[in-house]
C-alpha cells in the first residue's frame, strides 16, 4: 500500500518539536518521505508514483503515535469491577482470585479489547506484561497492532526456562512483536530466580524490565529484607548490565536515580494508576535533570481504568507542578517526548517515535477542527493540556490504517469483541 | 418538539445512583416521563401521543448533563497561549494585558467557542464569571445553551450600580439565563465594595459567589490584612447571609469549612486548574464529611486548558486519593453527584441535575459501545474512571439537541466560530 497524506501540519518529533506544513508518504510499513508538499491536490502524481490512497488532512496534525510504555492489556475484564478500595484489599480479594480464572482464550479476547482502546486514543505500540504472552502476541498480530512483550516471571507464575523459550521464539514470531526479559517485581520474585534472570541477561546481552518502587511499602520492605532499595538491590544482582528499565518508579532515592542514569535505564511513569491506587507522585523533574529516559504508561485497565495517553500526559505535568509547587515544572514539550519518543526508546523500538524516511509508519492524525484545539495558538501545548481521544482521527500501525473516523479495521467487528469481554466477566462471577 | 428516547439505560440521579432500563420523554423544554418502556420499538404510539422524533438508544446511557460550576468561557482565546509559566508571570505579563484588548464582540465569539466545547463534552450548563455578561448571555442564548452568570466585580472592573442593573435585567433576559451577585476575589475588591455587595445581598436576599482560597499566598495575605482567612473575613462582612459559594476552596481551614456548613455555601472545586497552576489540592473529603454541597468546574481555558468534566472528575477523586493516601477516598458515585446535581445546586438550578418528570430537559447520551466503556461492569465507575468526551453521543439543553454524533446544532457552523477565534488572537498579537 502506498498512502500519501497531504495538506498536513507535520510534527515529526525528530530533531525538534517544530510543526511544519507538508506531507508524509507511506510505502508498505515504512515512511518514504516527510517534507514540504511535492504535488498539489488530489489526483496529482510525483513522477510515475501511484498512490493507493491520497488523504487530504485539511491542515490537521500528523505525528508519530503514542507509545504506552507499561500496561497489562488483558486486565480489561476488571475495568470498573472493584474500584475505590484500599490497595491490598483490591489486589488480594478482587484481582488475584479473578485472574486465576483466566484462560488463554480469555487473554486473547481481552487483549483485543485493549487494542481497540489503544487505537481509538492514538496509541500505536504497547509494552505489555501479562500471563500467556503467546495469546497477547496473537491478539496483536491479528489486529495488526505492535506489541513489545515482557515476561511477568515471579515465584508463582512462569519459569526461567519458559522465559528463555519465549524470548527465543516470540522475538521471531512477527515483525510487530518483540519480547524482553523481565520479572514482576522484587517483592514477588526470589533471589534465586532473580540471579537466573541476570544470567539470561548476560547470556543474551539483553535489557531487563520490572515493576520498581511503586509504593512506599514496597521500598521499605525491600530495605528491610536486603538493606537496599529495590533499584540498588536488583542492580547489585547484575540485572541491569545491559539496560532495561522500571515501571512506576515513584519512590526513587537520589542513589536510585544515579543507578538508572549509569545503567541507561528507562523510567516509565504511570501517574493515573499511581493516583487511583494512592501510591504517590514520581520525581519526574529530578529524573529529567539526571537525563534518564522517561516514558509514560497507562498501567492496566483494572488500576487506571482507562488506556488514555492524553490523560496520562496531563497528569505527568500536572502532578509534577503540584509536587514542586511550580507551574513551570515539566513543560508540555517534555511530556510529549516522553509519551512518544521516550516510550519508543524504552521499548527498544529504534524505528518508532518519530516521522522520518525509513522509519516505521506508526502514526496518527489529530483533528484540530474541534473546539478544544481552537484557536490554534500552540498545537503541542494543546495536545498535552487540552487534547483528548476525541481528537484522534486516524491511527496507522506498521503502514496499516487500523482506526479512522471512529471506525476500527482490525479484522473483527468491535461489537463481537465487546460481547466476548462481557461473556468472560459474566462467566467469572457466575452470572 | 416531542422526543422519545427508548431502549436506554437511564441514570436518573434522583434518589439513588441506580441505572434502570427504560425510556425518557421530552416535551418542549421539560422532561415528561422517566420510567420503564411503555411502547415497543420505533413508530409505536402511547395513546394519541405524536413524536417528532424517536431515538433508539440501543442500550446506551441517558443521564443529566454535567454542570460546569466555575469557568471564564471567553478565555478560550488564551488557550495554550502562555503555558508552563509561574503563576504571577502568567497573570501579570500574559493574561491581563491580553484581556485588556478584548471587545464585547470578541467576548461573544470566544464564549461561543467555549459552548461548542461544553456541548462536545456533555456539559449542559455553566457558571460563568467574565466581563461584559451581556455578551456572554447573548452567546449562550444564540447557541441554545444554559448559562448562569456571576458578576466579576472588583476594584478595576464593573461597579455596584452596574451589578445591580445587570442583576435586575439579566435575570429576565431569557429562560436559560440567570445572574448571581458576586465579585472577583477578596484580594482584588475593596472593603467598601464588599460592604456594598453585602447590602445588595441583603436587599435581594441573594446568594453571593467569589473566588476563595485558591492559593496559599491569597490566604496568607488576607490574614495579614484582616487577621482572618478570606472565608471568615467575607462572612464577617455579612456576604453569605443568603448563601452562595466559593470557587477553588483549596486552602480551607476547619473554621472555613464550618462557615460554609453553617451558611449552606457551595464549594466549587477546580482540580485541573489547581494542578496546572501548581496551586494545591482541596480538602474534598473533609468538606464532604461536613456535608457541604460540592460542585466541579473547569475554570477558564487559559488555566486548564480544556473544558472537560471527565478529566475534572478523575482529578477530583485521584487527587483526594493521593492527598489522603487512601484508594477508597471520594468514590466515583460521590464525584458524579458533584459534577451533576452538586453543580446544579451550586448554580441555583433547582430544575436541573436529575431526570424526572417536570424537570428541565438538560440531558446527555453516553455511548457505551466504545472500548473504554467495556465490559459494562459498572457504568458509574466507568464514567468517572474511564469515561471521555469521546463517549458523548448527544447533548440536549432545554429540550433542544445541540450536539449529536460529532455535529453541532447551534445556529452557526463551527468552522466560522473557529475562524473568528483565530482572527481575534491574531489581531491581538498583531499578526
Amino acid at each position: 500500500m502506498r498512502i500519501r497524506f497531504y495538506n498536513a501540519r507535520v510534527l515529526a518529533m525528530d530533531a525538534d518539536m517544530e510543526i511544519r506544513r507538508g506531507e508524509v508518504w507511506v510505502e508498505e510499513n515504512r515512511i518514504a518521505y516527510v517534507g514540504p508538499g511535492k504535488a498539489s491536490g488530489p489526483g496529482s502524481r510525483e513522477g510515475d508514483r501511484k498512490w493507493d490512497r491520497e488523504i487530504d488532512l485539511e491542515g490537521n496534525l500528523l505525528m508519530p503515535g503514542f507509545v504506552n510504555a507499561h500496561t497489562h492489556s488483558a486486565m480489561t475484564f476488571l475495568r470498573s469491577f472493584a474500584d475505590d478500595l484500599p490497595l491490598q484489599e483490591w489486589l488480594g480479594q478482587q484481582v488475584f482470585p479473578m485472574e486465576a480464572k483466566l484462560t488463554g482464550e480469555d487473554i486473547y479476547e481481552l487483549s483485543r479489547l485493549a487494542i481497540l482502546e489503544y487505537l481509538s486514543g492514538g496509541i500505536t505500540a504497547n509494552f505489555d506484561m501479562y500471563f500467556q504472552p503467546d495469546m497477547i502476541a496473537k491478539a496483536s498480530v491479528d489486529c495488526g497492532f505492535r506489541t513489545v512483550l515482557v515476561s511477568s516471571l515471579n515465584n508463582f507464575t512462569s519459569s526461567l526456562e519458559a522465559m528463555e523459550e519465549e524470548y527465543q521464539r516470540l522475538n521471531h514470531y512477527d515483525e510487530k512483536i518483540c519480547y524482553h526479559l523481565g520479572f514482576h517485581a522484587e517483592y514477588t520474585t526470589s533471589e534465586e530466580l532473580l540471579r537466573g534472570v541476570a544470567a539470561l541477561a548476560e547470556k543474551y546481552h539483553a535489557p531487563v524490565y520490572t515493576h520498581n518502587s511503586e509504593t512506599r511499602r514496597e521500598v521499605e520492605e525491600c530495605i528491610g529484607r536486603h538493606g537496599m532499595t529495590p533499584t540498588a538491590y536488583l542492580d547489585s544482582l547484575g540485572l541491569f548490565l545491559y539496560g532495561g528499565g522500571g515501571y512506576h518508579c515513584v519512590y526513587m532515592t537520589d542513589e536510585d536515580i544515579r543507578i538508572f542514569q549509569e545503567r541507561g535505564l528507562s523510567a516509565v511513569t504511570n501517574p493515573g494508576s499511581n493516583m487511583k491506587l494512592a501510591s504517590g507522585v514520581a520525581r519526574i523533574s529530578d529524573m529529567m535533570r539526571a537525563g534518564i529516559n522517561l516514558a509514560v504508561g497507562t498501567d492496566g485497565p483494572a488500576s487506571n481504568n482507562c488506556l488514555d495517553m492524553f490523560r496520562e500526559m496531563f497528569l505527568v505535568t500536572g502532578l509534577a507542578k503540584l509536587r514542586e509547587e511550580d507551574a513551570a515544572a515539566v513543560p508540555a514539550e517534555a511530556v510529549l517526548r516522553m509519551a512518544v519518543s521516550g516510550g519508543a526508546k524504552a521499548l527498544g523500538l529504534a524505528d518508532c517515535g518519530c516521522l522520518a524516511a525509513g522509519k516505521l509508519a506508526d502514526l496518527i492524525v489529530i483533528d484540530l477542527q474541534q473546539p478544544n484545539m481552537q484557536p490554534v495558538n500552540h498545537p503541542v501545548k494543546n495536545l498535552v493540556y487540552s487534547g483528548s481521544k476525541q481528537n484522534v482521527k486516524l491511527t496507522m500501525v506498521n503502514g496499516q490504517i487500523l482506526y479512522e473516523d471512529g471506525r476500527f479495521f482490525v479484522g473483527t467487528e468491535p461489537g463481537e469483541i465487546y460481547e466476548n469481554a462481557n461473556r468472560i466477566i459474566r462467566r467469572m462471577v457466575g452470572k
